[in-house]
């Protein structure tokens, strides 16, 4: 039994900061939560971890990523989608190896880590090398493995990528730390059939889809012409809209999309910065939060953000809806923080997770004051969303481990992380100058 | 003579990023450049620092703060522009103490030199205070006393205000870190016959003017309805607009206008994350660019963006009019680093700074790449906008001399300024809690 105190607790129950308080953690949970003082004299055998001048808040949750990508992080920047794809990403991705795959998520679950994340959305090819990196570290996630219509470097042919996603479904079922989901891509890269064969496994599993939806002007136009309506409703006619479904994006929807997509209990992923950074635009959230949508907030891959940093997305969430309805109330730090964790863990398939409070898992992340970018500080909420950044992250727990103390991950050598993608980038390099 | 090399310099004079290479610095300035071998060889005599696996650049240049509001930081957030004024920052300012201003300068200047900032514009009050921070610091500024036609708690009636601006230009004439500038407020505080004293002022001693402009669609309907004009047109007609004004802002100007700022050469201070999260709106930049228009970058106050961290303002300006414009190609990572360097330098009137060349200041910056979300390195260009953040700073160097060094400021007790700012916070809680 341990009893965690610090001098701020955001417990995301309640919109006012605890002050001097404590939480007790046992197996894996929070057994009670109080006044420091109380909570001290009432669990005398507990082992006390003081954090001080610190703000303890619920773990983040990143709602979309491609994690592994952070082995293309700045390999092209500022250039057409299309371009970027076709000439960068593509051509390496045909060579994608499972070890790039398996550290890349490593140095990616180091990152995320330091930025405070506790449980991640995973779409990407080579999905068990992910899971592998997920146990090993200690980090929770919801992941699976990328489907399309088009050959994948992986499992070939898209009946063995379903196979594949049954077969992980099956092997990770009741894993304490990782869900499973049935991931195709997007309504342009697989077929009405292949949509309707991930919704039946997603179904008969009872798991979540997760898919990129409405990302682009460019996506719309594309799925309006090819199937005569946009991509929620073509995904609804194909019984796609589900309180099981997860969208990446949603950035160009008409109202009557946003009433669907609520009135369908769908989930949705908004990205804010790489929906900026790729030219796509601005999702409309307060639109979406208005109607009712569970909305989280996501990275997108590390190759076009660049970086797993959920403490500046949080906060490029709020001030960019600010900034476009010239309204400085819209999407307040304590919205901006729902999304970033109960929202987003309830999106992922966690309803238990995201908030501190009692019989809750202990995820949980720790933010010391004591830096001149912090100070003063007048409320522990708007410096978390507003001041704070991601190497202002020093501890982590995860179902009541620590994973990161002071500053140090414990679980896993960061620093093989590293080098393993700094060669994995050479041979990249190798790969990409022979092609030219 | 030192000779300071990393495995990449980003010059600022040149697209692609010099490798391996060094820089040759004596008497503040640099007087030789070239490949790392090649200088040590023909510089025997010189001390040699070798940052290894980290990015040199040009100090970045924060072109618009009011650097004491540290002292509010987070104070009130989420608010309607006017409540927040009114109920927090107003009735505190009222009160505001000479003492206060300093500590707060103090702070600020640690928080720009752990983001690589060496040079900073600074408009408050008790601007004196501030200017007794910077030659402590080591830090260069561009700075005035703000003016305005209510009574100061400084100075108290406006001559008096316009009476300490020329002491002021008088007393660091030829100061080789500090110019002062004159700088009436805004339009809507400033009266006709101010704005003319104030560039009477800037004329007589050959200085720039700095006033906010065109901030918010708030600001341009009063100045309408008061005037006639808009707000750039009302100060033409008064001759402001010159090569020695320094406009805040620009967030709400027609194509008429970007013209006349073009044409009589003004110069614009963007600060992208101030003008979200206020609900400004987003400034027209690649439009005033393509007029020809030198944009550098600010952060506004710490009040009002909370933070004081030019590496990601650089980002959000970039981001933003990608997203804005639907163009991934807009703004990209070079425009917006020499936005934040060599165009604020100009803009600053220190057009020798912002660009590491031959005879050149030596005022620079140090990232180390060791960090997990600065992996791999691609290009040093893209890891320096889009995925490092203040805290990846290490060194910073201003006319020659470090003020910091492998993370410590060299220059002040960065402690203190930490302990002082906090003291004034409750003091200033007092204050508030006092009048409700
Ligand atoms: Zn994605
Ligand atoms: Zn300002």
């Amino acid at each position: 039994m341990q009893i965690i105190c610090a001098q701020y607790i955001i417990s995301g129950g309640h919109e006012i900061p605890l002050i001097d308080s404590a939480i007790v953690v046992e197996n894996g949970k929070i057994l009670d939560m109080g006044a420091k003082d109380d909570i001290v004299s009432r669990y005398p055998l507990a082992e006390i971890i003081d954090f001080g001048d610190s703000i303890i808040f619920p773990g983040l949750v990143n709602a979309h990523t491609h994690a592994s990508m952070t082995i293309f992080r700045g390999l092209a920047d500022d250039l057409p989608l299309m371009t970027w794809l076709e000439n960068y990403i593509f051509p390496v991705e045909r060579h994608l190896k499972p070890e790039w795959v398996y550290w890349g998520a490593k140095l990616a679950i180091a990152e995320m880590l330091r930025s405070g994340i506790t449980l991640f959305a995973d779409m990407y090819l080579f999905e068990e090398e992910v899971i592998k990196a997920v146990e090993e570290t200690g980090i929770r996630a919801t992941l699976g493995e990328g489907l399309f219509d088009f050959p994948s470097p992986n499992y070939g042919p898209l009946e063995k990528g379903l196979a594949l996603t049954e077969k992980l479904l099956k092997d990770y079922a009741g894993h304490p730390r990782i869900k499973v989901m049935v991931c195709p891509h997007a309504a342009y890269t697989c077929s009405p059939d292949t949509l309707k064969a991930a919704a039946a496994i997603a179904e008969r599993y009872d798991t979540l889809i997760h898919i990129h939806l409405s990302e682009t002007k460019d996506e719309v136009a594309l799925i309006k012409a090819r199937y005569g309506q946009t991509p929620p409703f073509h995904l609804d006619s194909l019984g796609l809209l589900n309180e099981r479904l997860l969208v990446a994006h949603a950035v160009q929807l008409t109202d009557e999309e946003i009433e669907l997509l609520a009135k369908r209990q769908v989930k949705v992923a908004h990205c804010p910065e790489s929906n900026l950074k790729l030219g796509s635009g601005v999702a409309p959230v307060p639109a979406l939060l208005e109607a009712g949508v569970c909305v989280g907030i996501g990275t997108d891959g590390p190759a076009s953000n660049n970086d797993l940093d959920l403490i500046g997305e949080m906060r490029s969430a709020a001030l960019i809806q600010k900034g476009l309805t010239f309204d400085p109330t819209k999407l307040p730090a304590k919205d901006a923080l729902n999304m970033a964790t109960s929202l987003g863990a309830k999106a992922l398939g966690w309803p238990e997770l995201g908030r501190l409070v009692k019989d809750s898992p202990a995820d949980l992340a720790v933010i010391k004051l004591s830096s001149s970018h912090l100070t003063p500080c007048y409320d522990p909420l708007s410096i978390l969303v507003y001041s704070a950044r991601a190497g202002d992250v020093t501890d982590v727990m995860v179902a009541g481990e620590f994973i990161m103390r002071d500053g140090r991950i414990l679980t896993f050598d960061e620093e093989e992380a590293k080098k393993k993608v700094f060669e994995i980038s050479q041979e990249i390099k190798t790969l990409l100058a022979g092609q030219n």
